[in-house]
């Protein structure tokens, strides 16, 4: 976290910072079921469990107001919350908006952020029920989202057993795919944009979407650990594995790399896989399960929500490693999207 | 909320903007107790009644991380929110805080920073239970608390009768008295400073104290309307008779100013009722209560919590106005504290 530079210490990495919060902020509480350090934070309110979770999207940062519409960052700033509850097994049920606006902000581009989150509310069955607006100088956009969970039903990111089967939903990589058009030079990234591929790398970065159902079957499959791929599938697969103690083995070619990735590849020369297994922003879930529950579980993933499930690996003793084509292993970095490196 | 300047429309005030979110968000939730628009949002998750709010404090808006320490920023922000959760008459429970820093920021001023929020935390009984951390150019703290309140307690700023009295917890005006000390040329301000009335108001505004003990007593005390004084007595009464559909009749003589505002007031030339009716961040409660119950209340509060509960007033039907020390009444104007002003 720290690097010396003329005598201060500097925050460097989002996970070193946060441990050194949890060390500040642990405590013993008998209604925390789940602390800081997972995707949400599940609290006993009596009856049944309050999953809560926060997460703040910065102008310059996380999105570009010179090219994502205030109606996509609406969207997208319920959206990841929501992937954070669904990756918990809990359902959205109420949410919360924080806003930070500079002066020069129109109205109407709020109004269309107020949409954006509204809609994404709407599918996601979740009531936006208060806020906050403050000054800045640059927009900041935090969301608070409150689900609930059946008690003793959450998925935690600490239970994966060696043995269990590793699984993904959706397709990875596309998210950063879709980052990569829009920081390419104008000209060239206008060109992208007006191809299906393009469109469908902008849309995966611009309007994920969060895999609420997907989660509930992955639940229901007795998943031992679950969380959503945000900052890229190699860094939170080891998230899941250190928070469980146990170690991993990824088989590269079953990793689902986005399709929309391989023209990309052919313009930009970049490798679609590094951006599947680094990229982040796929709000994919990543789950273990018990090798006899997977095929049973895509089953009925492809068919309620059309969604695949990949079988990417297993769980292990210990060490992290990925199967190359060749059927070498190999270690696997645990790299991946850090706001703060 | 919106000014003409070369055909764009621009956010000017916080209510206005909060009038434009809210039409946006109206939703038909039969989980939502209490919407947006009041201290806190109250929700029905079953067996009892959450609360949820949400405040953030942006560097350079809200403090100023060249006067105000990391820790008396960190125990504001948990303050503030612990302070709506309590004017909803619920027990605050649990904590997010979303933090975004810039890169030059030292560590041990981030941990600073927590540590205060963790001393009010303890202080509120409240556990920080997650949160997220993000880059940007500035520091801004946004913490969430979800509190209970038993199901029917909430107290709501929409149920004032006219009749009822008015009365506010401790002095106002302290912590815009701080403020001005803050804001004053540095040799003057470090002057003022070293007083026991300067260090006094300076602690009202970097150090606000929550109600909760209080809040509590006045619901019991059978409150019909209750909220927290965070922009200005004026500003927020004028806000509970608009909620109420009711007018007010304030007697000046009666509203609580800060006894430390006599030697700002010989220092600075300010009104030290000036500051108290429109000052902002006092933090103190202001309820409607059947006159009947005010002395009790009253006496319940000195000895529970040694803090003075004032009668400042009446709700009446319509009006909003001020009775001077010359036994006249003129409009009292609903002038406040407003980050978009």
């Amino acid at each position: 976290m720290v690097r010396a530079l003329s005598g201060k210490e500097i925050v460097t990495t989002e996970d070193e910072l946060l441990a050194a919060i949890r060390k500040v902020l642990s405590a013993e509480d008998p209604g925390v079921i789940v602390p800081i350090g997972d995707d949400a934070a599940v609290v006993d309110p009596g009856g049944h469990h309050t999953v809560l979770t926060v997460d703040t999207l910065v102008d310059g940062v996380h999105f570009d107001r010179s090219v994502a519409g205030a109606h996509d960052i609406g969207f997208k700033a319920v959206t990841v919350n929501v992937s954070d509850v669904a990756a918990m097994g809990g359902s959205p049920r109420y949410g919360l908006v924080a806003l930070a606006l500079p002066p020069d902000v129109e109205l109407a581009w709020v109004m269309e952020l107020y949409g954006g989150m509204r809609q994404a509310a709407d599918q996601y069955a979740l009531s936006l029920v208060g806020g906050d607006t403050v000054r800045s100088d640059r927009v900041v956009v935090s969301v608070t989202v409150m689900g609930r969970v059946a008690e003793g039903r959450a998925a935690r990111r600490s239970g994966a057993r060696p043995g269990d089967a590793l699984v993904v939903t959706g397709a990875l990589g596309g998210a950063a795919g879709g980052l990569r058009i829009i920081r390419s030079d104008p000209a060239q990234g206008a060109r992208m944009a007006g191809t299906d591929w393009g469109r469908e790398l902008l849309s995966a970065q611009l309007r994920p979407m969060a895999r609420v159902g997907e989660a509930e079957t992955l639940v229901q499959a007795g998943t031992s650990a679950m969380m959503d791929i945000s900052d890229g599938l190699a860094l939170d697969l080891w998230r899941m594995c250190t928070a469980s103690g146990v170690g991993a083995r990824v088989v590269l070619d079953q990793v689902p790399v986005d399709p929309a990735l391989g023209p990309l590849a052919d313009a930009e020369g970049i490798d679609p896989l590094e951006l599947a297994l680094h990229g982040g922003e796929d709000y994919e879930l990543l789950a273990a399960l018990p090798p006899e529950a997977v095929e049973d579980a895509a089953a009925k993933i492809k068919e309620r929500f059309g969604t695949t499930l990949a079988s990417i690996g297993a769980v292990t003793e210990r060490g992290f490693m990925a199967v190359g084509s060749d059927g070498r292993e190999r270690p696997l970095e645990p790299r991946g999207w850090d706001h703060f490196a």
